[in-house]
């Protein structure tokens, strides 16, 4: 066990994290700079997401001292819940769990974090060619969209062959799937294009898409939207596109009680002032045995070094050693997609009376998938409306009057007159965020997991890389956020 | 004419250009960094490669004062000469210029540094199925290598259509080409095995596109490709594949005699100690009517900048305000695709006697293209072969030693049992140089152009955009990267 040798001079800067347990948001309490401070730890850990929370746990359990050194003035990375102007929060980023999401559910467990079931209640709405047709979400096909008999036909052949594909894709090693290299030449339009022939079967991928992966086909190995599906599942439940796209059973099934952020919000909570906000790292230097690590205000050395920011930002870290080709060849080649969340707050959920649960699949508009947002007790309604791919990026320079007002245009589409008028608004566009440009999370290319997917979790010497993007089940979730930390944890403890 | 406002305190940092007119590379006289340095100039230029420098040669020309930031020991980018065990030079990044690169031939000219036809007498060499057969680069067929009746019919049919698709690509603009979408949905693989269905015509085209790109073609956007053909040519003469890929008449048809560094390394002569070497830029900071860039030992206030490095490596520096999700994420979008060069020295250039002229096309070994490197006098003989795409990867951890022996295996096979004991042997490995990490050039996989094109060189503010990458000529070339400084000095200029 190693010993503590914090040489923190916290007090001078200010930088204590205030750890506002079962509160909201986790904010600094001050942003003073007088001089740098200094900490000696056995890991440090870049990114106070879920996954280098969960490490930083794991490794104190195991008798290790850690720095986390976070870059934002919170904590939770791509999981936030932002303040609504008549009190409560509602969440800007990742929300929703699901089965075989075990990991995460077991975190929110351990800290008190309760669930409740998203709100699935009467009838979705499928808007296209300018029509809306309500539609059950529990008859023979499920929550499949009423489009032409053809186009379900040929939609439940492709969600079938989608399937039967990523059985055969090895979650831990995608590269090595026997038709890995015919898989990761083309994109998924491609494939869909030569499989979904149906016009509609065609609209209901797409949708499905981008709901997905806030990307479109177009950008997407279909290697890696297989290994995506496959990973939605667990070590003993192989994952389906359906578990991915649906709500009840589903990927959307379950929310937090208190919003998402409390589970890294308390986590935190439980290493004190091991988390250091306000500390972008700039530099990991190898010096003696370990490493250097210099974020603003501070500096860390320690013996070696978890990377859990997404790739794509772990990639504007400068490297002392410079990192192995493969590695960095790697970061340049995982963009983050293109989301935004935009929830609209009502006096009630007032669509519920309508017979509605608030999900809607459309063929138009800025906002193409909604959600029923509203909190347990629906003491005020929520709509949620993702911002995805080409729609988001249409956006990211209007201003939020602009946005609000094409979303809200979208929402009355759907859901008629009363949606025009919100007693609040709240928008979050992750690609305008410095610290995530873009989300929800990485995606890759034709090419590049059969040529570099083996440097996605290959430590480099000290250092380990944790994150979503480097979970073997639910990449892209917060499972999968928490997944990659107790893996990182355990490799670090075994190099240690 | 703004006048000249240097507060350099060069003798104190040492930071001064070494500048070596007329010989091989240029670097510092000493790295000292006491304490920073502090300039105060109209435009600060991040990259003293070709682009950077055109663009301060003109903004000086125009009565601008200028700081070119450069990050490296040496002025030139991509454009490295590399000194030799016997003295003289061989050439480490791009050393061809051919028809239609009016702009670097306009630069070399200017400053005095003399062209050399690339050694081009005698056959080509295929080197297939195990089997060598030398062809003339002057048969009926052009330099197409001897293959199948039906695979060169096919290829004729290929390299026609992507011409014929070429011209259809405004270079000013690709995405907005009628089939713009069309093409940009699917990689170039995608398209290959649809048309070029004669296994030799494939084998053809993927030689092709590694030579060209340093990349497969399943990691590049078809529209991508039509654009990068496109691009080879001028305003008055449409690009072809056949500009790309030829020796005369081609894009390898002259070399500069002393070696094509001295084109920057004398354009950086003429500019003095407006060169800081060994200055990495890590912030570029707005601030009052202008910019803060923050390079390591210096620091340049200015009221324009021009970022002239790589997209990927420019996402690696800190923008404060953050840049638009447009450009950031078109940085997370262009990977560099994956290049190395090995030159072997010998007395003699001694496959001239045999009748060969260097070059070989070959579809084994980890080189699978050569020239005849030797310089124009012959004195001694250089086999200089390219490392691309899947190759350069595979070989990226491996050591010098471990490369230099699977290289000389191969021009073995090509040249014979002589080719095994160079004098000296010379490698560059670009996927491991820190500023660059890559090569030749940024690629775009489907989706990015149409997306993210218009990014490419919309200015941010008082940030402007140059590198070779942004050229809508000979994109990827030394005459793209000084046509890029030309059009970033007239957008500075007139904004200013």
């Amino acid at each position: 066990m190693a010993s503590e040798r914090q040489l923190s001079r916290r007090s001078l800067l200010g930088r204590t994290a205030a750890v506002a347990a079962g509160a909201g948001a986790l904010t600094a309490t001050a942003a003073g700079t007088a001089s740098a401070a200094t900490r000696d730890v056995d890991v440090a850990i870049v990114g106070a997401g879920l996954a280098g929370l969960t490490a930083a746990r794991d490794l104190v359990a195991a008798g290790r001292t850690v720095a986390v050194l976070e870059a934002r003035d919170r904590v939770g990375g791509r999981v936030v819940n932002l303040p609504l102007a008549g009190g409560g929060v509602t969440e800007g980023g990742g929300e929703f769990i699901g089965p075989t999401q075990t990991r995460i559910k077991a975190l929110a467990d351990s800290l008190g974090v309760d669930t409740f079931a998203t709100y699935n209640t009467g009838k979705n709405l499928l808007y296209k060619d300018g029509k809306k047709t309500p539609y059950a979400t529990d008859g023979l096909l499920g929550s499949v969209p009423p489009v032409d008999v053809a186009g379900l036909a040929n939609a439940a052949i492709v969600q079938a062959s989608l399937d039967d594909m990523a059985k055969q894709v090895p979650v831990d090693a995608p590269w090595t799937a026997a038709k890995a290299q015919e898989w990761d030449r083309q994109t998924f339009e491609t494939w869909l294009r030569a499989n979904a022939v149906v016009p509609s079967a065609k609209f209901l991928m797409d949708v499905a898409c981008t709901s997905i992966f806030s990307a479109e086909p177009r950008e997407l190995s279909l290697l890696f939207v297989l290994f995506y599906i496959a990973a939605a599942g667990d070590e003993s439940t192989p994952g389906t596109l359906e578990r991915l796209t649906e709500t009840a059973n589903g990927a959307q099934e379950l929310r937090f009680v208190g919003g998402s952020q409390l589970v890294p919000v308390k986590l935190a909570a439980t290493l004190g002032d091991r988390v250091v906000l306000n500390a972008p790292v700039r530099t990991i230097t190898r010096s003696g045995g370990g490493y250097t690590v210099t974020a603003d205000g501070v500096t860390v050395t320690a013996r070696r070094v978890v990377v859990a920011v997404p790739p794509p930002l772990a990639a504007r870290i400068v490297y002392d050693p410079l990192l192995p080709a493969a590695r960095d060849q790697l970061t340049q080649r995982l963009p983050m997609a293109s989301v935004g969340k935009a929830i609209a707050i009502y006096d009630t959920p007032f669509w519920r009376a309508d017979g509605l649960n608030g999900q809607v699949v459309s063929d138009t508009g800025v906002v193409s998938s909604t959600f029923d947002n509203s909190p347990p007790d629906a003491s005020y309604g929520a709509l949620m409306g993702f911002i995805e791919a080409d729609k988001a990026r249409e956006l990211d320079a209007a201003s939020e009057a602009e946005v609000r007002a094409a979303v809200l245009k979208d929402y009355v589409t759907y859901f008629g007159e009363k949606a025009a008028s919100p007693t609040s608004f709240v928008l979050q566009r992750w690609n305008n965020e410095r610290y995530t440009r873009g989300g929800p999370v990485s995606i890759a290319a034709p090419g590049v997991l059969t040529q570099y997917g083996p440097a996605l979790r290959a430590p480099v010497g000290g250092l380990h890389w944790a994150g979503t993007e480097t979970s073997v089940h639910w990449m892209g979730f917060m499972d999968g956020a928490v997944r990659s930390g107790e893996r990182v944890a355990k490799e670090v403890l075994a190099a240690l």
